[in-house]
């Protein structure tokens, strides 16, 4: 008989799975039921879409459900799965149209449900014109009400990623722009020396930067938003409010299931992606994954990691064998003509996880100072006392200063120290580096500083 | 009684070492003897001064012998060593304007005598006209003979990184330039695929590419170079004659001496940058360096591991302990709007080097693929047979393409297989990459070429 592979979700994860799956396994059935229309887009994409820097929705769509059906997938749009039992081996499917449910069997599940926007239950944040940016319905919705003729103010609350790559989106569309964030400097997950990089640039593009306050109310007038209130008592007047607030993993079909839940909230899943419940796999946005360098389980929503997660469920699903080694927090962003990159643990990850730590900045440029379009870079280490075990690494500068993050994440990856880092064979050339790369520069300084602190 | 270091030679190697053992010993007396009037320049930026693009040949001097002496290092330029005598630690020092010699003692010498472009013994190649371009003497002669009124056509013989630079260069001054290279496409150090982007990439420039023809003889007519013939009998007319042939370590000094030279051509030193003769000491481009893939010794004249064995030979000098752990032959270069790097083994190092590979080549962007901007990338890798470790990488592409090499540099250095390259957590934004970043999908594709190779 026929073995069937149900997936849960059709964007990066799901996708991947399916398509490795069909690739090692042409005698397995497989059926992916999405509740939107879309399939294996671009998330990450949306913000540059609103900004109008990508003029076609259509071009965040890397796979369209037609091209996956035409490569032997099942692919069932508006359709969402309303529940899982594990012990019958069926999902409950609801047709999102008419509103009609039926059960569909399988062999093998995949999990594949992503994440949800923080939207936390204050006064107003279910009003039509706040808008989470997470799935592509989420970018349509947020574009039509930028695109009211009445619309000139744009609260973005919350200052992660998302939320500062909306603002900017906004602000280069001409709308009056204000991002309020509950930390002291945008995207938390920066120290706050590298974050007043980021705040400095984000106020140079001439958008609002309110920090160190939460937001205590949405205002509305008639059940639309008009205002944000912080904790202070301020109120910031909107026309349309963007949810930055960072997402959670979408993990209620699961948990309803009786499918194991972390503590950080995502699903667990073991490196093979496999869930502890038999037949039932999990990758992408709702599965925690291993953080390599504190040790501890995580959710990181990203969609590098869920392609590589789907991927590895999909070669498993098809009969091979593959594990996701873990994940050391490495990310990047844009913020006008800055780059911001950052990998391992931040200060304040590094205290958490118990570690003792020493750590050095160092300002340089990206090409030989005496080369045209040498641009400024600054480099921050954290190396562990001791050995001097690199912990972690945030970089800030112009053109071609974040992607050199990728380096030090290579090197948190293989357990390097400072001292070793030093000498790595990096490429030179004065086009592309000062003789010595900022990256060397920073772990020669750590590498002193873990000497001095002995 | 006060100890003396003696540094021969004041370049990237010589300066580095005598300003780290000056911070460590204060009691060292430090004495630098250079033959020209310049010290710590970027010899790797002659290139671009010839082109104009570096405005002030001062730009690429980092440290003037003044500001050295400033530092407590006693540098005296004009003066060539022109012997050494290990056994009464002493050398002989020549003054380039009159020729008298002196006998200057020492308790520890360092050699920094770096490398000589190669010169062949064909009839003409000392003409006046016939420049290599290896200190910042001979980009002020090369520039010179260009600002004749008659220079109009420039032949490059030998088609290496500082070959191309150099045309690249002329070319962009309006002068008509060709370059004859004895491979099959230029850069050697690459593989015929790449190169053929490079030769591509240097005809799109309108220079003039011959290639598998060695050079046969520079003709004269009064002594000045007015052509180059080649092995086939051709004639290139030149009015200046570049030569990129490569270059050789400046070792007769250590020779004579009795210093041991290894069988790459270059001064034998341990990880310390010891000589074998008891306080001698040598780095920069005249050593030979171990090589951690091909597990041989090497030369590679390189900025970049001048002054890192410097930096290691003068903290031991300076009383502490550092040691250089050898290179994997990264390289990098920018030919027009190209960009090339390499890393590990080219096909032809890891045959010589007895390695069972498979290679893996793909095409991709530097950027999502929807995202303003977003460049091609060519990834190529080699893995060895079994377990599939990563020997070796080359990338050509345009802007933001080359440097990605370092992150496949320091897979190699820590040994990792293809395999786990995959999974390696580098940063993703569409502004920066692919959701799978070109290096994971040539990893991707080397894996599956080892498992299908067995």
């Amino acid at each position: 008989m026929t073995e069937r592979l149900v997936v849960v979700g059709g964007d990066a994860a799901g996708m991947s799975a399916a398509a490795q799956a069909r690739r090692r396994r042409s005698d397995l059935e497989i059926a992916v039921f999405e509740r939107s229309q879309y399939t294996s887009y671009s998330a990450c994409g949306i913000p540059y879409w609103i900004g109008d820097e990508v003029e076609e929705m259509d071009a965040l769509i890397a796979r369209s459900p037609a091209q996956h059906r035409a490569n032997g997938l099942d692919v069932q749009t508006g359709c969402e799965v309303v529940g899982i039992d594990p012990r019958g081996r069926s999902v409950q499917v609801r047709d999102v149209s008419t509103g009609a449910t039926r059960h569909e069997g399988y062999d093998h599940l995949l999990i594949a449900t992503g994440s949800l926007p923080n939207r936390p239950d204050l006064p107003g944040i279910n009003a039509p014109n706040v808008h989470g940016v997470q799935v592509l319905d989420d970018g349509v919705a947020l574009r039509a009400t930028l695109d009211l003729p009445d619309t000139r103010r744009v609260v973005v609350a919350g200052g992660g990623y998302i939320g500062l790559e909306i603002a900017e989106a906004a602000k280069s569309r001409g709308f009056d722009v204000t991002v309020i964030d509950r930390s002291h400097t945008p995207i938390g997950v920066f120290d706050d020396d590298i974050g007043e990089y980021i705040a400095a640039a984000i106020r140079g593009l001439g958008i609002g930067l309110v920090v160190d306050q939460p937001i205590a109310a949405i205002e509305t007038v008639d059940g639309r938003a008009t205002g944000v209130r912080t904790a202070d008592g301020s109120l910031y007047p909107a026309d349309v409010v963007v949810l930055g607030l960072g997402v959670r993993p979408n993990v209620s079909l699961a948990r309803d299931a009786g499918i194991p839940i972390g503590d950080a909230g995502g699903i667990v899943v073991d490196q093979r992606m496999h869930t502890p419940i038999d037949g039932v796999w999990a990758a992408g946005d709702c599965v925690e994954s291993f953080h390599r360098v504190s040790g501890r389980h995580v959710v990181i929503a990203l969609g590098t990691h869920a392609n590589k997660q789907g991927r590895v469920a999909g070669i498993n699903l098809g009969g091979g064998y593959a594990t996701f080694p873990g994940v050391i927090g490495t990310a990047v962003t844009k913020v006008c003509a800055w780059e911001v990159g950052r990998t391992g643990l931040s200060e304040r990850e590094a205290h958490q996880a118990g570690f003792g730590f020493v750590t050095a900045a160092v300002d340089a440029t990206t090409r030989a100072g005496y080369y045209p379009g040498a641009q400024p870079i600054r480099v921050k280490v954290l190396a562990e006392r001791g050995r001097g075990r690199l912990l972690g690494a945030q970089i800030v500068g112009r053109e071609g200063a974040a992607k050199r993050i990728d380096v030090l994440a290579t090197a948190i990856w293989n357990e390097m120290a400072v001292s070793e880092v030093i000498n790595l064979d990096l490429s030179y050339a004065p086009p592309f580096a000062p003789v010595w790369d900022p990256v060397l520069v920073a772990a020669r300084q750590a590498a002193a500083a873990v000497e001095r602190a002995g």
